[in-house]
């Protein structure tokens, strides 16, 4: 069943155009990772966070990429993630015109 | 600039098909919203919580939706509503094959 991970986090930046310079790799590789259908990256430079909405091909694939993911963003100093992950109403989705 | 609206609430369902058959109509009334892109409806049973992934044209869509949405939810009897709102990184949610 199709699940969706969200997953934000306190981030100093770089935001926006410099974002994207310094994280065009890592998204190179997310693109590659098992059971990933689509990512948006998300960010705020008002409130200070970023993070991403994933939607995968079950949740099993989900549930790996989140601890691996944690793990990575721990590294790079986020100092808490917040996550949860969500089946995914396909029907009522399909009304509102929903990519899944 | 394309934004995005994270939504979650504790919620004692229904889920799955029931939840389908019982908010059909306000998924209809959600595609007519102004600014709105798509609306991905997100459920978990296990840890009773619920919620949508919002894309909208501009942040003003999206905050005005979010004012009516948690008052429409409270008049519900949903006790919290946890809402973000981001900005999109496009070129990094292109790699990604990201539906924005």
């Amino acid at each position: 069943m199709k699940t969706l991970l969200q997953v934000d986090f306190p981030f100093d930046g770089p935001f926006g155009q410099e974002m994207t310079d310094a994280m065009k790799e890592l998204a190179e590789s997310i693109a590659e990772e098992p059971g990933l259908i689509w990512k948006v990256w998300t960010e705020n430079p008002a409130t200070k966070e970023a993070g991403g909405i994933y939607l995968f091909e079950d949740s099993d694939s989900a549930d790996k990429y989140l601890d691996m993911h944690t793990a990575r963003l721990k590294s790079f100093g986020v100092p808490v993630v917040n996550a949860k992950v969500f089946q995914v109403n396909e029907a009522l989705t399909k009304i509102d015109h929903g990519p899944v």
